[in-house]
């Protein structure tokens, strides 16, 4: 049995944490600017893009983590990115910073800032002058919908999870938001994800579990190849659930780890699902690998396959095409061992024994939910990833959006 | 001035080789099967895909290979790629073998075969029975334009290409066939070739320069990053142009080495214009690299980009997305230092300066060559790079086709 349950309340579930989310121009119509808050400042730990094209932002908070541990509050914004921007870019998040600690009434130090959506334009500064106060004004305890709706880009639903469980007699949460829909590869962050907890927890611990956390949710997700230059992950810990500190190795430890990769593997699959153009979730289990990392560079190599994700658009249970993936894997695989499986159907036994059932496959490939269980029967190790399909809608999206 | 000539006759156009290309039952309507036929043994050399997953002529070809250094025949049929199929896939493709060579009266261990088309299938060798000798039957010096289309998959036009040249007072030629469309990516021979040349050339040099023209133009094209198990790319040497052997290291080697690489450079461009669903031809020259290396990962990172290829779809200098796709290329490099450029249009200038005239790029994209200028202002090195735009028609295909 899990020992933590799904709540509603997204960013703001955690005690202590206020958010909020307003239009103030940057795009045509949507809430545009973000902010989330904790009353008091927070622990905090962050993973970044490794694009060496780096926005703004993204320089600007791994300056700010460098010198400071705490943070009290995250400013974001969607419509622009505030990449390949130049000095000018510096300036205007560092603008952005300073209007946020100032509504706030909060030390700049202790304030991050985020940016999605095109590259490459300067941020309509007018605009944020008077978004950042008005969202200032408008924090609140239950403005996870308002923030989560207010960072989308191309994302079809708004993305919140939140989990409670027990840390001796005191109820703790872990709570997120997040926006991907495009420019979603799986290494390091991969999107923009937001979380907070009211646990009390060792500093250090907190960057290592959030660090392994991401490395099996954000990381693991692929929807097309195509990595962000703004893309980072952070959660702040504010201590305010009262809960004796979380130490290393402990299994309280433990019980955070599995409470917090709920929400961020919960929060990485609602990417997936979202991703542009996408009809359809796509779990690929690659099992029987002779180490960690072959799995997830098979698994790797099937999600980011355009002929794998065209043919799963199809309903077509082409796994020719899923061996052909693993084949320029990297992997060292025999492929005459491989077995394969979709939605529990048997697909492929092993020296190719085809086990295809096209009737019954044809329905399962009707589902929304696809799972593909791949057995390279070499080992015992197993990755998951997670990706969607590619559809005429994302070349309709990508041909026309300028990102 | 270039010292060679291009010719029509494609692999038919150097002395001594006949092709034929018919209809025999694998696919619904077009021609399936072709037979390329040297008059005398030939030297042959070849290069294969590396996929790990490795279709059953594949296979069968390199032990051929490993054995014997003269050809005769290759035959290769589209609509089947004999891929994972198994000790029956590797029975079929010895028939083809066994039946090319009895049609033609010529030994087994100078007959190749290959394949392209849906994996995971049997081929249908009653319709191969016959229209093996029926192609033998209806080999011609003329039979370039039938062979070529004979291979066509999902392609839209044959590809064909030859030139002639003078090594001392004799006419020399090289031509070949091609055959592209879905499953290209950047590593090694990535589709169906075959090249003919009547020039005596030493042992080892045919290799030798062979591999270094791949490796400079099919290893140089993107479609969908796929990697297929079929492809291969194969040169028959038959000395019928009675020149002095061409040496390593002579103007002659050069000069050889001139002509080949322009054969195979067109055959490669044309795989890339003709990719699934592309409307245009994508040119990528990355200079200022500081390792030719550095050159290849960036303009791969840019060919394989999803995101570039729709923004080139939609006609949209989206150079931004031209920067991310840098930024994740693995390359050590500086954004803010980077140029950029669109059919000879400035773009961008360093310190991200923004040079683009909308109005003016709108114009040149809308040409069906699109050459990208990436100058990394790093180094001397450079490396070009051929895509294609990503369309909805690739996703119709290949939702629609079992490849």
């Amino acid at each position: 049995m899990k020992k933590f349950m799904e709540i509603p309340g997204g960013v703001t579930a955690a005690k202590g944490f206020e958010a909020s989310g307003v239009f103030c121009g940057i795009r045509k119509i949507k809430k545009d600017i973000a902010i989330i808050r904790s009353v008091i400042p927070a622990k905090v730990a962050a993973v970044f893009t490794l694009n060496k094209t780096l926005a703004a932002p993204v320089v600007l908070d791994k300056l700010i983590l460098k010198r400071s541990t705490r943070c009290s509050a995250i400013v974001a914004n969607s419509g622009n990115a505030n990449a390949c921007t130049g000095e000018r870019g510096f300036g205007d998040a560092e603008r952005m910073i300073e209007l946020t600690a100032q509504s706030l009434g909060i030390p700049q130090n202790e304030v991050l800032v985020a940016s999605t959506g095109v590259i490459g334009q300067y941020l309509p500064m007018e605009a944020i002058e008077s978004g950042i106060p008005q969202a200032a004004a408008l924090l609140s305890e239950h403005g996870s919908d308002d923030a989560s709706e207010a960072i989308m880009t191309t994302d079809t639903f708004a993305k919140n999870c939140a989990v409670r469980f027990m840390i001796g007699e005191k109820p703790i949460t872990i709570g997120g938001i997040a926006k991907g829909s495009g420019m979603i590869e799986p290494n390091m962050a991969t999107m923009l994800a937001f979380l907070t907890t009211d646990a009390n927890i060792e500093d250090g611990l907190l960057q290592k579990i959030f660090r392994r956390g991401i490395n099996r949710s954000f990381n693991r997700i692929s929807v097309d190849g195509d990595m962000s230059t703004n893309d980072m992950a952070v959660i702040l810990a504010n201590g305010m659930g009262g809960n004796a500190d979380i130490t290393e190795g402990s299994p309280d430890a433990e019980l955070f780890e599995a409470a917090l990769d709920h929400v961020v593997i919960s929060l990485a699959k609602m990417i997936a699902r979202d991703g542009e153009g996408a009809t359809k979730l796509v779990e690929i289990e690659v099992k029987g690998a002779a180490s960690h990392s072959d799995a997830v560079a098979a698994a790797r190599s099937v999600a980011n396959s355009n002929l794998v994700k065209t043919a799963i658009h199809g309903e077509d249970a082409n796994w020719g095409r899923i061996l052909a993936a693993l084949g320029y894997s990297g992997v060292d695989l025999f492929p005459e061992q491989i077995e394969l499986s979709m939605n529990n159907l048997p697909i492929l036994g092993k020296n190719y024994t085809i086990l295809i059932d096209e009737q019954k496959a044809k329905v399962a490939l009707a589902e929304k939910d696809i799972s593909l269980s791949i057995d390279l029967n070499q080992g015992t190790d197993s990755a998951i990833f997670w990706t969607c399909d590619l559809t005429k809608e994302y070349i309709h999206i990508n041909a026309s959006y300028r990102s």
